[in-house]
């Protein structure tokens, strides 16, 4: 078995087409609606969010995916309007959509996917939708899966695509994927939108076992602001046109191989491109008595706003690491803790070693820096999250977003 | 029974001598060790840090207090150096920093705690903190609380104090307190540094119980970045001066009262003072089934950068303060939710009432800010926690703190 990158994000895999148009729906007169298309019934699953507050799209998609068994023929997403907070209406306009598409498309209503992003309790304008879905239908092409990616964004600084093929000893197949971030990220499912299709052949339960493994580690591991939203959604389309047919074991174990690798590259790119982010923040602790320990503490680490603040401004305060782990809830050793920046140790046995911190500020200058905590507990798991730095720019894109 | 503010701080109530030197702890020059003396043994109770890395003055401190059963003679404070994560040397300047006041002051070793604050992992310099003690025991005058609060602070842009006289029937008796606060501020136990003095005469065990009421919805109900610090520390000091008894009943309500005054007067301060503050804004749920679940949503929205920084930008972004609700993780209902910022209503029954945010936009315009969530679950309880805008200015003053 073999992961290659390829080039394209959803449309790299066979079976697949989708678009990007204006409807009028960003102010701007930007892209604002994305469909993606399968050619015939393809496999689908999804992560949402787990927020109490979930946005019409959320409920909608959900329903339609339980009563089609897993069977997906297109997925609408809408940017510069969240559609959530906006009561029945709100959830009658993302259902007049969905019937939009499945009538252009020619399928069930409940195999169509509705999401959106954008400001929360703003009213989804149903005939802007409505016109943008009779255009987005009518553009879709197999070579289109940039200007899709296009479409989905709000204050990302560009789109985020990815692709790879998958050599195994029963043939070739793609997996291809696109995703908006921003902000409000921390997925405590999938706090984001970002959508996954492959031309490997599996059904829906399948097809969710591998979603579920692959978003664990990268897009389920990620923050820019300890933010979970009330819109996201992690979609998996599987159009099976590679004829390679997945079944448990080493099948298996590929489509996971694919799928993380896509999940893995646009989960950085969305840190990434985290607003106002100047530098990408690998937070690996280890030690822990159990995975879920290391991944609290580094969640703890990577939300902290000391240590994002420190890591702007280039200033190796392992302090604020150790405040940090030590805060997060779970056992914490001072005296066995290692805290290393990049390969600089920075704190060991009990002592700082301050003589190095210039060596450490060298490392923190660059744009990919790498954090290790050890709790210091003698456990044996670990576990990275991603995150990105703070910056005064955050601050200034949230404060004046919608004014 | 009657509460009223008086002048002073910590040296308000009698029986308490109090000084600030300059010892070179801090580069600045300014004053940076403080000094709160019993004219004798005061009854002392204290809150620590729930940090799992807790600095060398906490260490001593809780020890000294268990050893003592309470007793109390003197407080030193420095500031400039946290000596935390310091190892066993940093131990042994804590220990003999304590030593060298019971000496100055003619009392057991155990009847002197310990407390500091500034840069985690930088060594406390022995001799500095000795010259120090000798002209801070040398200054000890009755009416100097405050310049022992300017030697505590460290980016705090000025001293907190304040203070109060309780009249009951039993006659008068004083509270008075002071506190650092800026950065590293969320208590999950008491995280700042908080001095509180009484003149009335109550056991240590009472004392304590009065410490707990006190704190728990005042300085243990604030936030400025949600971080909790290595070194925090919360104490009570009773001189027993005024000849007034305190005994379970109405003279402790009545010594809550005070306390409480004092520490709620202190617990904003904190926020005011917040780094970067611009605003100080109390956020109110209610309808919660308990008090914590209600303490949890306030403190998640209280915490949420979006509405941190939605705030500083003026901008009255309901969907923010519904999302942070949505992912605290206690029950929310979304179709009985009220958001109000003052007494504007910006959503009720599922529906936003955006014609409101202009005037919802001038209460931003404030310096005061009252934020009300409903959870819309129907519970009868509530909570408010306080925080505060966040600002580029944090991000500068913490990406530059220490370079």
């Amino acid at each position: 078995m073999n992961v290659r990158e390829t080039a394209g994000g959803v449309t790299a895999p066979a079976g697949f087409r989708a678009s990007g148009v204006a409807a009028g729906i960003k102010a701007s007169g930007a892209l604002d609606i994305a469909l993606i298309a399968a050619d015939s019934t393809a496999a689908g699953a999804a992560l949402f969010t787990t927020n109490r507050v979930q946005a019409a799209p959320v409920t909608v998609s959900r329903e339609h995916l339980t009563r089609s068994g897993g069977r997906v023929r297109a997925v609408l997403v809408n940017s510069g309007c969240a559609n959530a907070c906006t009561g029945p209406e709100g959830l009658a306009v993302a259902q007049a959509s969905a019937k939009a598409v499945a009538e252009r498309l020619d399928c069930p209503i409940d195999h169509v996917l509705v999401a959106s992003t954008g400001v929360i309790g703003v009213a989804l304008e149903a005939d802007k939708v409505r016109a943008g879905i009779d255009r987005a239908a009518s553009a879709l092409k197999s070579d289109a899966g940039y200007a899709a990616a296009q479409a989905i964004l709000t204050t990302d600084r560009g789109p985020k695509e990815y692709a790879v093929a998958v050599d195994t000893p029963n043939g070739t197949f793609h997996v291809g994927g696109m995703a908006k971030g921003a902000g409000m990220i921390e997925p405590m499912m999938a706090t984001m939108l970002a959508f996954v299709t492959t031309d490997a052949s599996v059904d829906p339960a399948l097809l969710r076992e591998a979603l579920v493994a692959s978003a664990d580690d990268t897009l389920n591991a990620i923050t820019v602001d300890g933010e979970c939203s009330t819109n996201d959604m992690l979609v998996a389309l599987a159009s099976g046109a590679s004829q390679v047919a997945i079944h448990r074991g080493a099948g298996l174990h590929a489509l996971i191989a694919g799928m993380r690798a896509v999940c893995h590259s646009l989960a950085l790119e969305i840190v990434r491109g985290g607003e106002g982010a100047t530098k990408l923040v690998a937070v690996h602790v280890s030690g822990a008595h159990d995975r879920a320990s290391a991944k609290q503490a580094a969640r703890t680490i990577a939300n902290s706003l000391l240590v994002k603040t420190a890591i702007h401004g280039g200033d190796p305060n392992w302090g604020r690491l150790v405040a940090a782990a030590g805060r997060s809830g779970v056992p914490f050793d001072l005296s066995g803790a290692v805290v290393r920046v990049g390969a600089v140790v920075l704190f060991r046995d009990g002592h700082p070693f301050d003589e190095a911190a210039p060596d450490a500020a060298q490392v923190l200058a660059g744009r990919n820096i790498e954090i290790h905590v050890d709790l210091g507990t003698r456990g044996s798991h670990e576990a990275t999250v991603w995150t990105c730095d703070l910056s005064a720019e955050y601050v200034r894109i949230n404060g004046e977003y919608r004014t």
